[in-house]
């Protein structure tokens, strides 16, 4: 008995036979003595084309006019999902974003949740009704309705179970759960009970793409416990909390991989102020993302300035910095595709110095050179070839015995 | 100088290359020194696609997600127009038919407009903004979005224009405007200048569907005069007001006509109170809609009662009525197919009985049998075979001289 928040991605509400499996799953919950708001994404492929569609008539469509138009694909989902339910004989409506009390900024296409008004949502629960809310839009002060980005309806779950102090928020998708490395890549890797937020974090940054980042920052700022799991299976799946239960018995919770990167180093960069933050400003300007910045400590004047990013735009990275690499003086500028990175995740690993010397041994036995290392406190990356990676990855999550549940965390 | 509205069909939104076309002639009004706020139907077919997705999740989708589901259409297409505005260097916001200020009983899939608060059009065109509005929707007093019925939009132009006080109401669609007579039947068909409301009300109902009816009876309530004519030509189309400034020129105004009828006559019905109450009961309990309906006076103690309705409802009137045959002791139940209505409509026909003996005579004069006939004020219906429809229309064409503008009225 409580109040459960459930929140479908596009894959799950992507067909008429699939919305009416979401609309079952409802009733089914509701009928096992529960409150229930569903928040539902847009049917799979649908923003898609609406966003082909605003290319085709504008390059750069208006901000305010693409949330209009990105907003009906949610809108159009969950009244479908009403009618589901309501087919099957139970009540339900749904409500758009704004209809729910979801208040945003006013930065289209972009907009962060300033507060929710969930009056409305809890009159409709009074009364016996099952709640389809819109997921990935709400409104401004002045009216105009937002959108919250890409993946953003995790973030509409996570805020609403927030807002309606939920006793259980559900991300259903179409994999069940976390795992501790891809199940394409390493056979052995399992799906994880328990997670700490910033290991989903890490492991989300790392290209695990269960669910939005912005929704897990915002479920570890408010402490709201949530649960990914498969809308295709009835099976529990991986809970998300402050600190998993098991928190003593794991050092590593789990590898990520990301393939389809590329490597960048600036050679002899002057060691002096101001280098490094010309070379990042001109990145930034040119809208791009980095990942896995190093560099090494200087004590010849200058040093080398490397970083990865997506393959994809390295073409205009290269083209960034070019005319940079002579204004600043360095000496050079490599770049180099067919790399990958691994990293393991962990929230145990902050007092176990002993990890980072397994990875680095297990990956060395395994003759898998290193090409760059960063670390964070929950996480070693590095970048290696990516004709390595799945091997790399296999004899890592061999390593740290991520295959056995509950094993005993690693010594030295 | 002045304020205009302007309503698109489907047809004129139905792809990017027309929302474009649609953006540049919305600018070129404004550039002429207009107001212009403009009214956008869904991309074709895209209402069609949703009912279909609609009756695939449930038989009788719920009336409130549907229109939730529906009013996306319009929204949409709304978006992408204002996009396309803004790409050619113009301003332009779209609103929603409730941001719009359009307010509806709550009637879901056939609201009312009760009123329309127009404040947010009038600061946005004070701003010079191309204001353009998604029509076929409002919103009920407790803020639940509704929708107007099918061809609601011209009903949203009209009555727009009239809450602006707009000085014009242009409703563009495929056809450059009202015809005395279907071209595609009789070549020499022309088009009209100005048409009263009551004729274009009896030619809509009659079958020839350039505009809702609900609009033209809005736009007669009010006094609205609009246009009807081409988003794919520059020319004027048909102007419809309360009375036509060359009325006394014209007795019969076009022919109208319809295919694709059925006729039934129940024969031998008791000439008795009561009797035809129980049928047409019948049939509005089974949702049909009827035209036509004659019954003959009696003197014999039973009549016959005949009407005409859509082929494709038929089936369901048989069933309906077979029953109360036996219930009221009529004498049996006949059905055809394969006939046609032709009507010839005209404002100033009042006062001419001779349109009626001039019709009946060329329809016999071409061996056309009349099989029903049913008069209103300013129109005269015949049931004929739908195989004679072709010639007839020719024939009643030429009889009423129709193909050459400003011909004098025909004397008896």
């Amino acid at each position: 008995m409580g109040l459960i928040v459930q929140k479908y991605g596009g894959t799950s509400v992507g067909t008429a036979e699939r919305i009416r499996t979401v609309a079952a799953r409802l009733l089914a919950t509701q009928r096992a003595g529960h409150d229930v708001v569903a928040v539902i994404s847009a049917m799979a492929g649908v923003t898609d084309n609406l966003i082909k569609l605003a290319k085709e008539i504008a390059p750069e469509p208006s901000a305010r006019e693409l949330d209009l138009l990105l907003s009906t694909g949610e809108q159009g989902a969950s009244a479908l999902t009403a009618m589901a339910v309501n087919a099957l004989g139970g009540k339900a409506v749904s409500l758009s974003g704004a209809a729910a009390g979801i208040v945003t900024d006013g930065a289209h296409t972009k907009a962060r949740i300033s507060h929710i008004s969930p009056r409305q949502i809890q009159e409709l629960l009074a009364e016996d009704y099952i709640v389809i809310v819109a997921g990935f839009q709400g409104q401004s002060p002045d009216g105009a309705i937002t959108t919250l980005g890409r993946g953003g309806s995790d973030l509409t779950a996570i805020a609403l179970a927030a807002a309606l102090k939920a006793d259980d928020c559900q991300i259903f998708t179409d994999v069940d759960g976390v795992h501790t490395c891809d199940p394409r890549v390493v056979p052995e890797a399992r799906k994880i009970d328990e997670v700490a937020y910033d290991e989903l974090l890490e492991m989300a940054g790392a290209g695990a793409k269960v669910i939005q980042s912005r929704a897990v920052e915002f479920a570890k700022k408010f402490g709201i416990g949530f649960e990914v799991r498969s809308s295709l299976k009835d099976e529990p799946g991986t809970k998300a909390t402050a600190a998993p239960s098991n928190l003593e018995d794991w050092v590593v919770r789990g590898v990520s991989l990301e393939r389809n990167q590329a490597k960048v180093t600036i050679s002899g960069v002057p060691d002096r102020p101001g280098c490094a933050g010309k070379i990042f400003t001109a990145l930034a300007a040119a809208n791009l993302s980095l990942d896995v910045i190093v560099q090494n400590a200087s004590s010849t004047g200058t040093t080398d300035l490397s970083f990865t990013l997506n393959k994809d735009e390295l073409a205009l990275t290269q083209r960034a910095l070019e005319p940079l690499v002579k204004e600043i003086g360095a000496a050079g500028l490599t770049a180099s595709m067919g790399v990958a990175k691994l990293s393991v995740v962990g929230i145990g690993m902050r007092s176990h110095a002993a990890v980072a010397s397994r990875l680095f041994a297990c990956l060395g036995e395994a003759g898998v050179n290193i090409q760059l290392i960063s670390t964070s406190e929950i996480k070693i990356t590095v970048v290696i070839n990516e004709s390595d990676l799945e091997r790399a990855a296999q004899v890592t999550h061999a390593a740290f015995g991520l295959a056995r549940p509950h094993m005993p965390p690693p010594s030295a």
